[in-house]
């Protein structure tokens, strides 16, 4: 039997992936969670069917969420993740040494349950000491504690199911609010071809609530687009200055996507991007 | 119906495009060519079955083979294109004021006259005054011609079917061997996901001949990989030196993917690629 799982775009596009053998298939009351082992891409985690992760690729988009922020900021202490079941960005900011406590909030139990037992590749950080992972709404986190980061991360899904929320304005405003001067945020941005609207919609949002704001690309091998983005904003000093090359380059970490010159590489928009958000890019 | 083309990497991957109508299809004697009209990628080339260029992503791969080279070589008069029968290559090569003559030398007459007829958006660049059009044998075209060029452009098919003795070392002696002085030459290089061995073996090739060899990376909507790069080799200054960005901005040329800080920011390659391809990146 030849099997693929298939992830459609607007009905114009699909990218689909060989499976060997699905390892984990569940709904959870927010959603249906699968992993599959692919031919070619190891262990895959599909959230209502589209393509969260795959163990061959996940180092760029994990490598991309945390290190641009954490680099960029001087001594990050507190980070909070809201989404990223998968433990993939909670990995990677664990791996700087300034970082004494990360805070993941995931709303959904069944995916952090799936993960521990089948993608230990990512989910192993949720282990570390310096981890706290709450199971709980990330938008209700956001509005009720009283303790503050300097850098929160939205590893989020597409804007739709439980995720919705993550893209509002009330979020944001909130986010603002338990970010420590210099605080920094960065969000899933989608992929400036099949969704540019949402794109731009987010980082409208963003610039509704702090006073710098930008996009920054990578490129992802399991998400229909090829080119995807970050969006972020911050309320201390730039992400894209130049000496933040010595700090990656002191720091010595080794990461597999993930170095000095791509860091100030990937705030260079294509010409589109750019003219699309320029009026929002003010950082 | 709903009608599908679908183009497979390695029994792991395939990335597809709905159709809406085939506008030609035939058989030449080197390979099968197809247009289709999609629903959303506008008109399609494929050649046997894979896809070459789409109008809606086009400008990315055609900004990024010509102007990289174009704009580091100070002032480019003779520009020699192998391949690239849908004139994309050579439209982006002629926006270049300096150019005086861009020859083109492709294998297939049939590529040519179908793109003509039916992908004028990249076609029309073939009537233009300066380009004169071969139809002829690339490899044997740079064994033979006694003429000289500043900068060579292999636009070429993967390493299967008529292309394959473009990646070849007898190839890119002759190369050498026609470029003036400070010349540049660029090659579509594959992507350093699913094709790293072709990549490596690309560039190796070109260390054997060229003083100073490199690469540098573009994303692509319409190739699995998302991240593809171009090799390339010179024997005049480097494509990286900051002041090329001055003359970026000065010819003040519009492009809708190309700009002056990617043109520098499109050489940081991610880790991965880097220490895998380090001993050939001389420039």
């Amino acid at each position: 039997m030849d099997l693929w799982v298939e992830e459609c775009q607007k009905n114009i596009v699909g990218l689909k992936f060989r499976v060997v053998e699905t390892l984990f298939s569940g709904k959870s009351e927010f959603q249906q969670i699968d992993i599959v082992e692919t031919a070619g891409h190891g262990r895959m985690l599909l959230i209502d069917s589209l393509v969260m992760i795959s163990e061959r690729d996940e180092f760029i988009y994990h490598d991309m969420i945390a290190h641009v922020p954490l680099f960029s900021h001087p001594a990050p202490r507190r980070v909070l993740v809201i989404g990223g079941g998968d433990g993939g960005t909670l990995r990677e900011v664990l791996r700087h040494d300034s970082v004494e406590e990360c805070v993941m909030v995931e709303i959904d139990p069944v995916v952090v349950k799936a993960c521990k037992q089948f993608i230990p590749q990512t989910a192993h950080a949720m282990d570390d000491p310096r981890a706290r992972v709450l199971i709980e709404d990330g938008v209700k986190f956001v509005r009720e504690t009283n303790e503050k980061f300097d850098v929160v991360l939205v590893d989020s899904t597409d804007p739709i199911g439980p995720a919705t929320p993550l893209f509002g304005e009330e979020f944001y405003r909130n986010v603002n609010r338990i970010l420590e001067p210099g605080g920094i945020v960065v969000a899933q941005g989608e992929s400036p071809f099949y969704e540019m609207e949402t794109q731009k919609a987010m980082l409208q949002r963003l610039a509704g609530v702090f006073p710098k704001t930008g996009v920054y690309n990578y490129t992802n091998l399991t998400y229909p687009g090829a080119l995807w983005s970050f969006v972020y904003a911050t309320n201390g000093p730039s992400l894209r200055s130049p000496e933040i090359r010595d700090r990656i380059e002191e720091a010595g970490l080794s990461c597999r996507y993930y170095n000095p010159g791509l860091h100030l590489a990937a705030f260079q928009l294509p010409t589109f991007q750019q003219e699309l958000l320029q009026e929002w890019l003010t950082d």
